[in-house]
Order: C-alpha cells, then sequence, then structure tokens
C-alpha cells in the first residue's frame, strides 16, 4: 500500500470526481471507479477527500448478531472506532443491504472524534438528521431505521473489499462530491492529482467558451488552436 | 386489536425509529419492523405517530380498472376516506408499484380534514407539491404523475397488509421520523414506547460521553460503571 | 409528426403532469405516458414544456467508446449540440444505466446556449452540481461522475426511442414538473392542452370543497349536481 | 362470480395460453394476463384448466409465523385444503417471494386427493421432487427449501390477489401450459374458449402454408384470399 | 461492415463461447462480449454461428401497437422476415422485456424456411414447444404466452442494437452453445476462429493432464515446460 | 470451527433441505438457512453433504484482472486448488455476479481430483456441459461463457462469506438436493442430523396418511393420537 503524500491530498480538493473518473478510465483504462446507487445524506456536506480504511461486514446469523456485541474487543466495528487514523475515509462493505444502518448517530460521533474525514457504504445509515447535525460527509443508500445487527455482523476491517461492485484496498483515496464518490487506486493517486487539476483548468476554459456561445467541434476536446488559445490564457492568468 | 392508549402516543413521539426497531428486535425479537424503500416528501415534516388504518391494492384490469369509480359507494379507498378516524396514520399496500400515485392532492386534502396525521405507502404518491404545502407527512416510494388506476385498483380496507415486505395489522402502531417508517405491534407499543423513552435518555448520554472523547469500549454499549454514572446524571436531572 | 403550436406549449405550462397523464388514460386509453425512476436535479427548477428532440445511446464497446469522440462530425451527441432547436427538451435513450452521467456541465451549457428548456434521461448525470447553477430543468436517475463513454455510446439523433420503458417520438411533447416527466403524443397535445387546463380549474374548485369539509362522494368526481355549481362559480370568475 | 361450465374447460384444454393472451388483448383490450417470472417445476407436465380458488399470504412477523400452526382451525392455508373443490387451481399470492416454498409434498398431496388440477405461486416450492413424481402441475419461480413461515403467513382465502402483478380473482379461468399460465376473467371465458378454438385452426393452417414457402404478407394475418382459402380447407376436414 | 468468410463460420463452430469470450478479453481487452440473463429454449439444441440481423423494438403505445400490423408492408418484423438471408442469426433488442414473446411458431417456422440458423433476445419467446419441435436454436429469457404487441413495437431492422446490455452490430458474429452467447465484432471474426482453434486444443490437454492428477500450477495456464509437451504432443497427433 | 464427524455426514444424505431449514427454524430460531437465486446445472445429480471450504472473490479492477494470474503463487483460486480437503464442498462468494463463471472444466476437474463432492456459488458457471459430463453436483445462477476476471478476482480462502445472502463460515455443512442448498452451523450439524432422520420418518408416515385421504387437521402437524399411530407404527418397522 502506498501512503498518499498531503500535498495530493490537497491537490485532490481541487478536483471533481468527474474529472478523477476521465482521467483514470482515459489514461489507465479504468473503467467503472465510481460507487453506484449511493447518495449525500446532505449534499450541502459531501466532499471529503482520504484514504480508505475499510470494515466488511457479512450476513447475520440470528445466534451471532446479537451476540456479536460491540463491546466485544473482537468486534470488527469496535476496531475500527478504535484504531482508525485521522483524515481517513472510513468505507464500508454492507453487501448491498439499505435496510439496515452501518453507523448512526454514536458511532458517528466516535469517528468525527478521531478526525474521520467522510464516510462510504454501500447500504443505509440510521439517525441520519444527527449525522446531519454533526457535519460527517456521509455517503449511503439512504436512511434505515434498523441497527446493522438486523441484517449484518461487522466481520473485519483492512481487507479489500467491494462497496456497490467497486474494489476499494485500504489505503485507496476516496474522493466526493455532488456526483458520487470515486476510488483511486493509492499508487496512482499523485499522477491524478497532478493531471486532475490541469483538467479542471482546462474545463473551466473550455466551459466559458461554450458559455459565450462557441461551437462544442473543435472546443470539446479542443483542438490544436484552442488548446494554443488556452495555453496562452493560462500564461496570462500567471 | 389492541387499542394505543393517548398517553403512549405521546411518548412514541419522544422515541426515533431507530430507537423503536432496536427494542423490537433485542427483547422481543422482531427483526425488520421499519419499512424499507420508501422515503419523505418533505424531509422537513416527516414526524408522526398513530395507528394504522390499511387499504389494500390488488394489479388492475383494464376493464376494472376505469369503472371502479371512487364515485362508486363500494370503491375501498371512497370507504377510506369516509371511515378513517382522526389521528389514524393510512398505510397503503400499493404492490410495490412506484409507477402510480396512491393519493394526490384532493384526497390528501381530505384525510387532512378527517385528522389523518401521516400517510405511507410502497408505492408513488401524485401532486406532491400540494402535498408537501398541505404540511401531511407522507412517506412512498417518490412522485408519480399517474393516478393508481393506471396500475391499481383499491380493493379493500382494514384488512392484514405487506407494505413494502412488511406485515401491517390495522391498529399497529405506525411512527414516522428522518429515519423512515418502524410498525409496532399494538399490544407491544406501550411498552416499547416506555423503554424507548428510557433508552433515549441514556443514548444521549452515551453521545455526549463519546463526543467529549470517551471510548466506545465500555460505552456503547454501556458497562456497569458507566451505567451507574448515567443513572448518577439522570437523577442529578431530575 | 405534426408541429405543436406556441399556444399549445403556453397552455400546457399551466397543466400538470398529473392532469395530462389522466387525460391521455381516460380520453385515449394510454395507460403509462409518464417516465418512472428519474428525478429532478433540482426541484425548484423542474419545469418545462416542448418538443421531444432525441438521442438513442447503445451499450459500449471497449475499442469504440474512446475512439468515438465528441470531436468527430459523425458522433450523434456533436450533431445534437449542432442541431437541437431551440425550445426542445433534450431526451435521451440511455439504456437505463445510472451508473453513467449522459450529459456534464460544457454539453448542458451548450445546450443552454441553444435554447434547450429542459433534459431528460433514463441514466445518470455528471457535473450536477453546475447543471443545478446553470438552471437548466433536468430529470434523470441521479448524479453519476463516470462520462458516458464508460458504459454507453451515442449512435443516433431523432429516432423514436424507450426512456424508461416509455415510447418517445422526436416532436413528442414533454412536460416536466414536481410529479415527474408526461410524454404527449404530438398529434393529441393541443386537444390535451385544452382539456387539461379545464381539468385543472375544476379540480381545483374540488379540492377547495374537499378542504371546506365536503364530502369526496359526489365531489371526487363531482357529480352532476356539483358540476353546475362549479359552472356556475366559474361564470362568476369571468 | 360467474361459474364456467365443464363444456368450456373442455375445449380450452385446446387452446393455448398464447392464443388466449392475443384474444383477451385485441378482443378486449385485457393486455398482460399471463403471469410473468414463473415456470413449471416439470415441464412434461404442465397443461391445466380449471377455476382459480385463492390464497393470500401476507409477510410474517417473527412472534406469529411459528404460532399461526397449520394445525390452527383458523389457519388459511388449513381453510383451503378442506374447503377448495375438485377440479380447482390453487393460486396463491406469495408477494413474490422466491426464497421460501409455497407448498411442500404433505400440502400438495393433500390437493391432489382433494382432485385440484393446478398449483400457481408467485413465490417458491419445496420438495420439488415429490411434487413432480405426483404429477401435480406446478408453476412457482423455482424450488426452495424453507417453509413459508421463514417469510410468509397465510392470511386469507377466496379474496381478490395479485399474483405477479395480475389481478386473480376466485373464479376465474386459469390455464397453463409450455408458454406459462393465463388468467381469463369467468364472465368471459366461454367466448374466449370458442375463440380459441377457431383461431387455433386458422393458426395451425396458416403455419402449415408458411412452413411451405408462404411469404407471411397475405398469410399472417391471413388476408380475404388466405381466409377464404382457409375456410374451404376447413370445410373439406369436416 | 466487414463480411466473415464460410471458413470461419465452419472454424468457429469448434470454438465454445467461453474460450471466445476469454479471447475476446485478453487479446483485444473486450470485456463482456457474451449476453447475460439468457438461456436456450432448447439446451440439447442452442449451438449456432452466423453473423447478426438486427430487428429493434420500443416499447409499445396502445394506439399504436394494434395497428401497427405485421401485415404491414412498413413493419419492422415484415420486413426482417422478408429480408434476412440465410444463416443468419436473428437479434432482437427487446429492451429486456421477458413479460412478452418476440416471435412465436409462426415467425419462427418462416426464419427456419429462409435458413436462419439461431435466434437471440433478450425477451421472452411464444409457443416455445413448437419452437422446441422446429429446432430452432433459440437463446431468451424465457417462455412468454402474450404476444409482443402487449409492450412492445418492432421499430427498425439491420440498425446498431443493445441486447442484454451488449452492443450487436449488424454483421456481428454470433456465437451459442450451453455456456450462452457470444458476440464477436464482425473485423476480428477470423483471427478470433483461428486463435480459438488453437486454444482448445491446449485447453483440451491440459484438461486431460489435471484429470491424470496434474497440479494447477504450471499447467493453468501451462509454463513453457508445459507448452513444450503439449506441442509434442500435437505434433504426435498430426 | 467444530468438526463434524463422518457419521453426522452420513445421515444428513438421508435428510432433505427442507427437513433441515425447517428444523433450523423451529429449534433454533435459524430463519433463512438456504441460499436463494441459485440452482443446479445438473438436477439429476445435486445431492451433496460435506463441510464448506470457502473462497471470497471480490470486484476486478482492469489492471489487476489479467496480472492476478491463477499460475501466481498467491492467487487464492491456485490455493484453493491445493489446499482444499476432500469431502469438501466447495462455496464460492462470487458478490452475486452471474454474468461470469467462477469454474469452468479444468478447475472443476482439479476439484473432481482432490475429491470435492460439491461446487456452490452466488454467481455463474462456464464449460457447463464438461462440468455436467464430470458429475460434479454443481449450484450456481447459470451458465456464464466470460471467465471471472471479467468482473471478478479470487481474493482469499477460508474466510467467513456471505453467499447469496447467508452466511457461511468455513467448515459449516452444506447440503445439496433437489429443492436447493441448506447451510448447517458446524456446531449444530450432529443435533440437526439426527433430528433430521427422525423428522423424515414422521413426515413419509404423514404423506401416506394424507395419500389415503387423511385430514391435514391432526396430521399436519400430527396430534397426539396421531403421533402414537406413528410410534406404533415405527415399532412395527423395527
Amino acid at each position: 500500500m502506498t501512503a498518499c503524500s498531503p500535498e495530493t491530498i490537497q491537490l485532490l480538493k481541487r478536483v471533481p470526481t468527474a474529472a478523477i473518473t476521465g482521467i483514470l478510465l482515459k489514461k489507465y483504462g479504468l473503467r467503472m471507479r465510481a460507487i453506484p446507487g449511493i447518495g449525500p445524506i446532505d449534499p450541502a456536506h459531501c466532499r471529503f477527500v482520504g484514504p480508505a480504511f475499510t470494515l466488511r461486514y457479512v450476513p447475520m446469523r440470528e445466534d451471532i448478531a446479537l451476540t456479536v456485541d460491540i463491546g466485544n474487543p473482537a468486534n470488527a466495528m469496535l476496531q475500527a472506532t478504535q484504531q482508525i487514523p485521522a483524515g481517513s475515509v472510513f468505507v464500508m462493505d454492507m453487501c448491498g443491504v439499505g435496510a439496515v444502518g452501518g453507523l448512526g448517530d454514536v458511532l458517528t460521533t466516535r469517528m468525527k472524534v478521531r478526525g474521520v474525514v467522510g464516510v462510504v457504504a454501500d447500504g443505509g445509515m440510521r439517525d441520519v438528521s444527527e449525522i446531519r447535525a454533526l457535519g460527517m460527509p456521509t455517503f449511503c443508500k439512504g436512511p434505515a431505521a434498523p441497527a446493522s445487527p438486523s441484517a449484518l455482523i461487522p466481520m473485519a476491517i483492512q481487507q479489500p473489499i467491494g462497496c456497490g461492485g467497486v474494489l476499494v484496498f485500504p489505503g485507496d483515496i476516496i474522493v466526493g462530491d455532488e456526483d458520487g464518490v470515486a476510488v483511486i487506486p493509492a499508487h496512482l493517486a499523485a499522477e491524478v492529482a497532478q493531471m486532475g487539476v490541469d483538467k479542471e483548468a482546462l474545463d473551466g476554459w473550455v466551459r466559458d467558451r461554450v458559455a459565450e456561445g462557441g461551437d462544442i467541434l473543435g472546443l470539446y476536446p479542443p483542438n490544436e488552436a484552442n488548446l494554443a488559445k488556452f495555453e496562452a490564457w493560462k500564461a496570462m492568468q500567471g
């Protein structure tokens, strides 16, 4: 697992997930690196960048669900609350079950105290009005009142997981914004960040030209003449 | 059907659905008593508590759908609008069909006039901007312009129904909030209400301790030492 | 394809999709003319009326997706951006794929420049915060960061398409509001518009009577006595 | 409920479901009268015709599921086994749950003893190898080992139900064959039967002409010249 | 569209779809070239190879479905029955609708008369027992009694289509066997055929070695030593 | 993990999954211990009993899928082929992906050589005609030509997994028959086996009485009088 530098994290805060997924496809051939089927609890607070800390749930069995108490030191969720580093994004494989909540207000509060910057799950969340009040950016399938033992058991932390059909390794860089959640392989993050910042500048310039009435042909993607104009414009901006 | 006292209704207004579903599972072994796959038309007005008054739809047949007019005294929806008592939650089994609307502005107005406190359906709703303006808390699969005869026929009132895969008896206590809709068997409502109020106080105290930096281990769930601290705190509050 | 007059467009702005779908069913036997499973990016800006300009996507193949560049004159999306007339609603058959975005900020800007009044797709959209800022009414399955080449290829414009299981011919009149999107066959639009305006007046009057405490029976639908009262009231309004 | 004569039942045994659904659409405007998503346990024994006897399941609740014993006289399934008349098709609304079995070997044996001619459910079946050995024509979503109390409770008999999204009234005529299960409204059965027998003769003749190399145009559907040839052929057959 | 030689068609009859999809992925980066969610009507007769002749359905509209008669020369299905060349595989985009049948006995008979070698659709088929009797290899979602006008309208022939989420161009080579249906881009077919025949020989040799007790490691995939043994064995076979 | 004795395995071969799931629910409160949504490749060879050996797949990433070769000693599938003990049932968590095959002919041959008695996956299988010829009892979602790297990567062996939403621990006893696949927690297997054999005897006797015309009431479940008759009958059998 390649650690991602603070500079890369900062750069990625300026790059939308739409740009990131485009770079991952065109440059690296990674086709679907956004998690489908989930959305933010609070669209006004849905932006974050950080390395993934993963938790894997498995389907419950009635005789285990109620006894695998989070008060048990072996409980994987408890371990997550004890070990997750500040700056992390907490990513849960909830087996796609939206009918129960992976985190509620107490555990989200704990994650906030530990400095977690975002939460992502392919399942539900409970106490969503409190989560919204805490200001924790959280992506999930939607609100769900029942606690996770109704359907799931936390099994292990820091394993590679699938979240909404997307592979997430511990340490992958997770980016959230209004368009959803993108997953960047850790070893590509620095390069994607730099390319992303450049692409955002170009895209913004193209958007402005199109807003002025410019034809899509030649602008999107830009031909050489327009690329030259963009470079000139960029040079003028300093 | 055990009637639920006004005191129980009042107590339950202080208990979130997240706590209710937890009690139903841990105390009574009732695992999934929240209706999945639906959400509020207006998240700012989604709280209610009341006994269920049920309507059962069946799939339409073209020659019946247009003639089973709501103007016909035998129409089950008409019967509902005539018989539903004030304080009720109107719960509809729409066979999971989200593409049509179970209620629109006229019938929701009627329900409001009759004192209905909430509406729940595993299907769509139409005239949602008017429903929002009326302030009627309504949970459904989402907006849908077509009226129900496009796909469904109202067949009977006050039968046991499935709503989103959850059994609802007439008289069951239905609770709505930001996390969704919980269904409490009528005969358990009083006990659940009392346990819920107690659990909310404890959970709030735990949340505050965790927010102060307390470890999850020993707090959630609380061990004996922390339970004693909570009891002392509660005694101090009066 | 019958062109729809500006007067019809203006009339339809006063008719909700709930009324339109009702008329299409009861008068013409057209049962499901609303597109299910999609919603507005911005519920505060979701109203529009205009003729459909259609684009058909097909599933991608890896060797084509990246080379069928929008910069290629034969690209169907490019053709749409060059040819779509002002006042149109841009309707895309995205094969129901919500995991990628059919339009982003650049193309939506272009559509705005061309005078497009609304966008409808049975797939995702990217750059949704920019789309919201542009004020373009857009219905889709939700936000999706990946661009369409991750899963789809634009194949042709102005063909009859299916969008969310609903047939849309180029020139059909598309109406959007809080309840969703309705599709009116072009040759019926003028008649539906007139009937819709009349029905809205009646429905509003019925709603007011029900709000005053009137019984549903005899009002909804109105019997002859109530219809006479409505006509008298309408005459008084001038 | 209009009873269906034995003659009609006999005629319908010669009419495939493909012809029946075609007549219901073209003659009566009933669009989807076949139950989708189910298949026969034994394709070699899937043909039957008879009036529907219905059972309605609702979702289980853990405290009821195990106590609503079939040994209880109030149990709806027990009532079905006591009351269903010989010649009936037993149709169950299983809420679309394929993960549990609606009938097993004991109850299917009982149904056979009572003279039931077919079983249809929008859920699973258990003991399917025994059901196959008993020779009871049975359509369902597939095999499922768990008994119905794992997910469902039998609630009532002889109510109108939805089965796979298709409305079934008690007494509707249910027809099964290799193409699936069709539902004929009781009052139309006699007419559909007669039209079906005629249509089958015509279709067979058309098929033979096409097999000889005849063009589809003019044969399918037949034009007047070909209809005359068919009538002449039919007259020759006696 | 590159025409595919008879020699390539012959070679491909010896190559299973499992090998074809593997070559398309490893050699050309084409990831999912098999149509998911469909199966053969008769597993004993499911093998075919031929170029695609495509038909595109769109969702029905009630006023069109019954009037767009196959007896109308403009009907796309009629055109298909008149124009499809011998040796073709008839591939239908049925919008994924399994509840209706794309072909029945008459049209399948016609296809057989014209020399069609296989039928593939992402929807249902009717008259399946007759189709089985005709011996026409047919892949679909399963039997469905209603004819296609219940839900679909044939719109156009020989357009690029999506079938079960897989892009199919007219002329692509379609291969069916017990594992399903693979779609080979026309211009790659000759190369895939040759590679496939070679791979089949190798895989058979590997399978025999594993059956004798050989370790997977070094055999699957074969290392150089084992490749040399295979080449020696192949040389001995002549 | 409690090892299961050979005697228990032998006993369980006489107990159908329908009986096993009933015992798990009624005796232990374990509600859904059968894997839904899968079926046998060959219904004539679908019976097996053995302890689970598990493999966990995760979603693929394009840059890993092709390089994580099964020829790499770290590959989890390779490890499975080297380590799985004779008598095991090989259970794969394929993330529910039916569009690719978890095993093909070579690996199934290897499993057969190692003495594996059954294969279960919540995904597809390839080379199904060869698997059928090998006589390996295999449950899956159906045939799928593409190899697993098209969508999945084998990640780990012998972890607890979810398979079709059912928790499976390594060592759990897996039983397959015509009704599907049941999962028995290892520590309950001996008791379930004994109860199952007893229950089968009783159920057979009940079935015979019902076949003779006995009423369900009193027989199913049997009342005391009938239980006494059964015991007498059993004593007579020796």
